[in-house]
């Protein structure tokens, strides 16, 4: 058995797709985000704008983060130390799960290393919790409910995104009595589209199924509290399970779930991906309850976000560019193609020093490869035009398809 | 369907077989530790010193570690703002992966959120990469390996725990020509024993098999530069992908593995829980950093550690207590009942003001319920005096076992 020659198989199957990624070394500078240094691979720099970051109202530079961050450190050192069963559960973990139980509404909180594993985790033990259960499940969910789905190895359906009827034809072949839950999120994050939340608690009440939404990209942005598209639509407390990030909006890292205090007792209690690993970092922590207390109080940096989102549409429709526009913070712009995508990306940040990811298969389906652009409110106007300016040049220069398409 | 009369028996069953989990909200005083503050649940603090951590050399405190982290703050901001790939691959990072690579003379290093992550998203990942893979693995493996070994969703055997006549047996049984991957760890962490390593890599040889071995409670514990028993035991280089943890010896957060160039570049590329999810806060990366140098330059707190465990060990000797010696840093007593074992950690605790929480199924198998003692070099010789009178005076209050079990 020849293993390298197995991996080098492995790897050029990316290459002769053209997904191969290869990652840009960043630098960020506090205080000056979005603009950080790139790194290069010949060992130079170049000052650059982010463009694709997903801290998305600058709060990784936010002074009273900073501050907790520190505190926490000086007080209470660097890792927690444990489990949380073993002696890791500090104050910081029950202050944090205090204000996100608070920021949903909910009994109780459940923070996890990630976003990813909070699903993970959580979704693959449902059904130890609730023998029998089905979960339906929207085509477009992340990576990580498509995992915790799989790992459940429970009886599943897929709806098609978005689709109420086919979620109601799904759920009405579904055995009456049986423990049902309905998974979906509320801003997709790589179309920027949002879920039709309302209806789909609607059919999980007409059918007796739990609901379970990933507001990750949502938290922290939508809402008078950034609660998410549940606090923005008032139906926060029509869902079972909301699951969240820390690392996005609120600019830290870790997730979490909010629920019911049985709910989160017994994911707690049985999700291996929860007991056996060490918690988070107590200055993390910290950090993360400074940045949603503050942007509970404080809507401003959620109104900045939105408009420069909306200048930054405007400019690009006028400029004719293929994008998309679901009315979210989220601006996807399609190329279609990875090797067409990888080179505009490439000249984007060589020629013009802005840094926008190509988005490729497997984060989007193939053929709908993409730059995904996120407005800040910490990018500047100048900032704008010159990215409008130089996506101008570039869909010139590369005779690239200006049509827009239809949301 | 009544989910909250079903979230009410997977609560139930655990409160009737007594190992329901209370967690101990603790509060780590910088400087001061393994002292901490115990916040009971009715409100009042009570101090205590933590038994049970997992910050085994007290690097959590280490002042290099807290400098470098505050440093990365205020340079960089707290967190990273995305994936790897999109915009959260940072200088920090990038010297991370550098040192562990360095730790363990490989070609490089990938890091996760934990070592959690790093066993399942690599084990369940390497099917991909090596089709028809089989993967043969240690009875007492870890959680975290099980997950993704279960994930992997290939062909798999179980060998009994370090019996290398088994392990033979199975591999002989394997179709020849097929991929094969040994999945063992160096100090099992509940019981502290040490795998065959070197044997194993002998069999793996003779039959043409890939190892991989998590080392996450012996990074930074064994070996002169802290590269774990396979440094100790000069057998690194024989083993192709070596796991290990950020948050235990080396007192911060996260995971990684360290294996050649093309091993890495693969799992990165195909790795779902390396791919979706934000990368590691920087501060986090940067405090790594400095304890993974100082610990590869500084022998002194794993002599410290080593003394310390054998006082500790001699003393339980002589009072006769049944704990196990296999000549490492952890130290379980044996109480082999879930209900006696949380007792005896509840009277510890409220009585002598030792934090040592109960370890129980699933955590250990049924029957072999134990107090699961971590000697650190931060532990005074009053401290161990402490534990080990605390220790007699309950175990004739409560009448327990006395006898030694045989290693
Ligand atoms: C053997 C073993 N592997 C892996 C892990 C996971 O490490 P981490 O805490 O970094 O997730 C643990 C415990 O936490 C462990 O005991
Ligand atoms: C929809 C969605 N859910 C979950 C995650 C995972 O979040 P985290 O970065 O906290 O792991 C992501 C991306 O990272 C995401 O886009």
């Amino acid at each position: 058995m020849n293993y390298d020659m197995a991996l080098d198989t492995a790897l050029n199957r990316l290459h002769d797709e053209g997904r191969y990624r290869t990652f840009i070394d960043i630098e960020r500078r506090r205080g000056s985000y979005p603009n950080a240094i790139w790194h290069k691979p010949d060992g130079t720099e170049q000052e650059i704008t982010v463009w694709c970051g997903n801290d998305y109202l600058g709060m990784g530079q936010n002074p009273k983060v900073l501050a907790a961050m520190h505190e926490a450190l000086e007080s209470t050192g660097a890792g927690s130390g444990g489990t949380r069963n073993i002696s890791g559960t500090t104050i910081y973990h029950k202050m944090l799960e205090a204000e996100l139980a608070d920021l949903h509404g909910k009994e109780a909180a459940l923070v996890f290393g990630s976003a990813y594993i909070a699903n993970d985790a959580t979704l693959s033990t449902l059904p130890a919790l609730f023998p029998g259960l089905v979960i339906v499940s929207d085509s477009m969910n992340h990576a990580s409910m498509i995992q915790g789905i799989r790992r459940a190895g429970c009886e599943k359906h897929i709806f098609k995104h978005n689709d109420m009827d086919d979620l109601r034809r799904i759920l009405q072949s579904i055995e009456k009595g049986r423990p049902v839950l309905i998974a979906f999120e509320s801003v997709y994050s790589m179309d920027g589209d949002i879920g039709p939340l309302s209806e789909i608690c609607d059919l999980a009440e007409e059918f007796g199924a739990l609901t379970y939404i990933d507001e990750v990209h949502a938290v922290g942005m939508y809402g008078p509290r950034g609660g998410g598209v549940s606090e923005r639509d008032g139906i926060a407390h029509r869902i079972d399970i909301i699951n969240g990030t820390l690392a996005k909006a609120y600019g830290v890292m870790g997730g979490y779930i909010a629920a019911s205090a049985k709910m989160c007792d017994a994911v707690r209690s049985y999700a291996s991906g929860f007991i056996f690993t060490t918690s988070m970092a107590p200055a993390i922590a910290a950090g993360a309850v400074a940045s949603v207390r503050h942007l509970k109080e404080d809507g401003s940096l959620r109104e900045a976000q939105q408009t420069n989102a909306r200048i930054l549409k405007m400019r690009l429709r006028a400029a004719g560019l293929p994008f998309v526009d679901h009315g979210t913070h989220i601006v996807p712009v399609f190329v279609g193609n990875p090797v067409h995508c990888k080179l505009v990306s490439d000249m984007l940040l060589e020629r013009f020093s802005i840094y926008a990811q190509p988005i490729n298969y497997p984060t989007v389906p193939r053929g709908t490869e993409r730059l995904r652009f996120t407005p800040s409110p910490v990018h500047s106007s100048a900032q704008i035009d010159a990215l409008v300016q130089a996506m101008e040049a570039l869909w010139a220069h590369c005779a690239l398809n200006r049509a827009e398409e239809s949301a």
